[in-house]
């Protein structure tokens, strides 16, 4: 069953960059990893959000997903920078979706 | 420019059905609201994963998003069941995006 990760980071005012430096080498890391499918990574649109950056990753399975944290994703976030950005991170399965059928259609 | 709404919703353990109730009354309002796109309910598959529930709907844009909040909308979710379920909403852009290749064909 396909699973859907979800991580909320918590990025202080100014410090988006060095995030965003961080937050790529663990995710192209983890885009080579076996049973990755896809990825979106969102900003919030208010500065003061709660979470500034929502990432939504889609894998084959959630032992799949277990796998891909093997011991070169642990040296990445091991890295001390990563304390200034605490981060929320669950596995979910979606559950219920819609979709606009005039918007689909355009 | 599209606009993707997060909503994240803490679920007291036992209570998940009377959160699916709530939540499926404000999305069939919203789903019906212009501008609507679509969405897509997540649920934990840890029972203690401090959010149980997140929403992520698109919309067509931010002023579509803050238009759906109207009159009826508030009368849903003024409700006071509501109080037993907090939310944590916030609308993003995605910045990020990555598939895999190899997963696309199949």
């Amino acid at each position: 069953m396909p699973v859907t990760f979800i991580n909320l980071f918590e990025v202080p005012a100014g410090r988006e960059e060095a995030f965003r430096l961080l937050w790529e080498q663990v995710n192209g890391y983890m885009q080579g990893q076996p049973g990755y499918r896809s990825h979106r990574l969102h900003r919030a649109l208010a500065d003061d959000a709660r979470y500034r950056y929502a990432n939504l990753a889609t894998w084959e399975s959630a032992k799949a997903w277990r796998d891909a944290h093997d011991e070169g994703f642990t040296k990445l976030v091991t890295q001390p920078q990563w304390r200034e950005f605490p981060s929320t991170p669950a596995l979910y399965e979606v559950v219920h979706t819609g979709e606009d059928t005039a918007s689909a259609i355009s």
